[in-house]
């Protein structure tokens, strides 16, 4: 088994060139500096750094996690290492401009060569990524002088981010956040509060950290209203901006995940001695604004990351599968016939082709939503730049949720591969299925993306982002030449006809007393919007692979073809049907779950 | 949160005296000395020992797992404890004659108190556990010499026992084996070879430890009809049957699990200086045959305590969703509003139905299965014995796998119910969702019992086992005279009606070139047969508490009875017409899994 090939070579030049168009946005001027070549070459860098420095230490990392001695986080030093590599190569400033130190790449490209270090290991690739994500906020919505304060040497790495939502007592519901900020005579804001499940909160790889926390200035709106952001660094800056003392921000405990475990995820104290310094981004009380502006990019690296663990758990029990001599298959099946690798036995196909299905389609989905974002980002005419943003709005939630939920799914299949050897901490199946089970809660739980997608984001502008995604469908569909992928896309049209009367039904129960089994059932209307989404993806890749398998005489390119248009068709025939279950259970306004009273449990 | 309470209080009594009719076995002669009171009586010790001296050490052995030093392993003091209460109880025993010292209990009680420790502590249950399983086979196929050996020391548990299957190289493929036994002149046997995964294959809990170990006779047929089986003990037993020096079976080494950590999990070297001496249970050639007759029992017993695991993370996550505040529901919606408790939420209420319906589904089937095993052995009639005994055949994959494929989805959703909590190990939902993924693999992987299934125990007998079942299908559904349930029959019925065509379909498959497609679409079926009894399963618990709800007064188990109504209604309609899929797949013999060519891959 070859563990250090981490994407197949097909892959990425499949999905940014023949299924996207990436090459295209280089006729933009954001991008007129790249080519094909400059992609290729940024992403051959990603794949040696993240082979060579990230995916070593993996295993490692997850058995020796981080250490708190009540002063400072210890971890293995492969992470710092890692992470310096990582700094140094300039991919945290990768998707800024030229004159900020950037790369000024597409983001289409950044989430490509951002699955090389996922699929590596992606809790050391939480330090960097999270970095980017605090970076984004703060680009868009701080005042120059923050800006100028932090976000240089966030860019550069020697700064890390981190972004403080969650409280102790609140979890999800946001609204309901104690955190405080205090307006000081300075023009700064005191912090005090309590921050839990922060990744990355403490950890000495940067020499500075900025925490993006929420916090209430008090007097403001109750609920979500009232919610302001503000940048606290752990060590304050001087007057030349040069790290200076202590901020009153300090690591209560590290928290002990079940994966990702060498991401430090902590429970942080703001102001205990009432001298937590903080800087308010942007207008008061529109911090959870600023922060669901940047939530599409934030749940698409989730969704993406999800994918990728997936992947890599697909390939590493492909490995294995065809290594690995077991029992025998038809016609040979005597006893002195020689053994089959297993990747030869009906039933282990079926588990790799679904792994494939499933994490190939997250992967196609996400990029895909990356390259939503450049066209947003490249488009001149304001009512399609609209249309577009709408479009991203309504999949974000797809985004974030269905790569998180099949993800981990094919990482169980790649346990049940391996048989004995899955659950053992010999093999790292194992690892792979357990970080990737942080994917369905964090960056919004699952549940909450369903709520978003049946509550809010269907309805959003009079349904323009659904109207949009129909067009979008409609024109792959009617565009296909090939045989295959007519089949299945004829196989689709079934699903799709049945939408829009279903929406219809969910949209007028949304004023009615049956509003309620939509709180319930809002997973049924997310598996069903969201297998339509993953079989059109299925789809354009199919419809591609079909194209370019008569044009090529390369075998090994020849069975890349194949093998897309075969897990098109699993995902097709294997699992868009299951969805008709769900639609009975909305069309039909199911209680089932709605009636269950707590005390009957 | 009362993580004292293992098993709602009216479950078992439900289970064993409502749905089951346990109480009548006390008919029979062999049960005639017991009583509804005998059973409580038993079951509620097995409840307090499982409660005070299992349950608090469950998350500690997970820690702290067995150690290897080179001589001896080692563990913490709490699974010797633990196991010497159990010892002490007579449990292992239990299901034996009063004259071989055992309670001579009903299968049935049997496994409802197993339920206790497994909910409590699977991983030191398994010493006990695998100890009763080696018994079950010595006890059926050993000589009188080689019982009185091991047996009267093993039903005590001074002795304890393992199944040693499994070799590194053949995995499920017991045809290839390459441990020999060559026969000596005293009448037993040399074992030489290797075997992994065993569970239980060392540590200092007993005296001895009674390996039934697979292995081939040189001269023998190839493939299974070659395989004899042997008793192999760590010391060997001097003339008068005490325990003298070591033999020659050695652990290589442990193997680190992802769950069931406190069980040690072994590679053992038998013979390397070729001296290991066996006894060889039985006839020669009849190794596999006699493990198989057992295999039943282990199936169930797997089976039951994949369903117990889920149902401790269903009532570990249900405590929590009680007893954690978060967000608002209708129409208490202002910030202003008290939190309301995370059960109240739609979809908390149906991730916790889910994992009712899966875990008292898998909990009710596996007590029919036991009680399958009470009515076989106490059927005076030969041939209502012969169907009965057919019936079990039938059921036994379904028995092993649906529980423990259902069981670990139980835990996935209890760790989703925690939220961020669930993730971090500072909650034990994520144990009990490792330990449960050993399930789907151990005691013949899911695959397997899928092919199983699908070519041999639906034909086996002329199709006898599939008869008695339609019969006992029928005549359940006949007699529902409840309103709500007879809609969930009628539901119900739609499905079965398909199921005889398909198998028929399926039948004559088998014999045409499309069997490849079976070997990939086993799966499917067994989806659809499973998922049919369970609904079954749950029709028949639906039924019943349907005619008792009305018969009560008592408010708790007023609830207790809507909670199954409601927990049926959620299977019927919210799992049950997913099949509608894979019957599609396997009518249409769908190819897309047995095309897949390696090397699409």
């Amino acid at each position: 088994m070859d563990a250090n090939t981490l994407i197949n070579e097909f892959e990425l030049p499949f999905q940014l060139y023949d299924v996207l168009d990436t090459e295209q946005l280089c006729e933009h001027d954001r991008f007129s500096e790249h080519s094909r070549q400059t992609f290729d070459a940024t992403i051959e860098t990603a794949k040696k750094i993240a082979t060579d420095l990230f995916l070593p230490h993996n295993a490692t990392a997850d058995k020796d996690e981080p250490k708190f001695d009540g002063q400072k986080v210890s971890m293995i030093e492969e992470v710092k290492v890692a992470f310096d590599a990582f700094r140094n190569s300039g991919f945290i400033a990768g998707r800024y401009s030229f004159e900020d130190g950037g790369m000024q790449l597409p983001e289409t490209v950044m989430t490509a060569l951002s699955g090389y270090f996922m699929a590596a290991n992606p809790a050391t690739t939480a330090y960097p990524f999270l970095t980017s994500a605090a970076i984004n906020v703060l680009m868009h919505f701080a005042s120059n002088e923050i800006k100028q304060a932090f976000v240089p040497r966030m860019l550069t790495g020697e700064f890390t981010g981190t972004m403080g939502l969650t409280e102790p007592h609140a979890g999800s519901s946001l609204a309901d956040i104690k955190t405080t900020a205090t307006s000081h005579e300075d023009g700064t804001y005191r912090i005090r509060g309590s921050k839990i499940y922060i990744s990355g909160g403490d950890h000495e790889l940067s020499e500075n950290i900025v925490h993006l926390v929420l916090a209430k200035v008090p007097g403001g709106p109750a609920g979500v209203k009232g919610i302001s952001l503000f940048a606290v660094p752990k060590y304050r800056l001087d007057a030349n901006g040069e790290v200076a003392e202590r901020n009153d921000v300090h690591l209560a405990g590290l928290i002990h995940k079940l994966g990702y475990r060498g991401t430090t995820s902590t429970a942080l104290s703001f102001g205990d001695a009432n001298d937590c310094v903080g800087y308010l981004i942007g207008e008061k009380h529109f911090g959870l604004r600023y922060m669901f502006k940047m939530m599409n990019e934030a749940r698409i690296a989730v969704g993406f990351g999800a994918a990728m663990i997936g992947y890599r758990g697909y390939q590493y029990s492909l490995a294995y599968a065809k290594d690995r001599l077991q029992g025998r298959v038809a016609p040979n099946l005597k006893p002195e016939d020689p053994a089959a690798a297993i990747i030869e036995h009906g039933d282990v196909k079926r588990m790799l082709l679904a792994q494939k299905a499933y994490s190939e389609g997250g992967i196609s989905l996400c990029l895909y939503g990356s390259n939503l974002i450049d066209r947003i980002n490249t488009c001149a005419d304001e009512t399609q730049k609209q249309e577009l943003s709408e479009l991203l709005d309504l999949l974000t939630p797809v985004l974030k949720a269905w790569p998180s939920e099949y993800g981990p799914k094919a990482n169980d299949l790649g346990i049940q591969v391996l048989g004995g050897a899955g659950y053992t901490r010999e093999y790292q199946a194992e690892q792979f299925w357990r970080d990737n089970r942080l994917n369905p809660i964090h960056e919004g739980t699952n549940g909450i993306q369903a709520l978003d997608l049946t509550f809010r984001k269907l309805w959003q502008k009079q349904g323009l982002g659904l109207k949009v995604l129909q067009q979008e469908i409609t024109r792959d569909l009617t565009a296909i030449t090939t045989p295959q992928t007519a089949k299945l896309a004829k196989k689709l049209t079934v699903y799709i006809e049945q939408l829009q009367p279903l929406l219809q039904h969910v949209g007028q129960t949304l004023t009615t007393p049956q509003v309620d089994t939509l709180t319930a059932n809002a997973q049924a209307l997310m598996n069903i919007f969201a297998t339509i989404i993953i079989s059109w993806i299925w789809i354009r890749q199919a419809s591609k692979a079909e194209q370019l398998l008569v044009l090529t005489e390369d075998s090994d390119k020849q069975n890349f073809y194949q093998g897309k248009i075969q897990a098109a068709k699993y995902f097709i025939d294997w699992e868009l049907p299951l969805i008709q279950c769900d639609i009975e259970l909305l069309t039909n306004d199911n209680s089932v779950c709605s009636d269950m009273q707590p005390q009957w449990f």
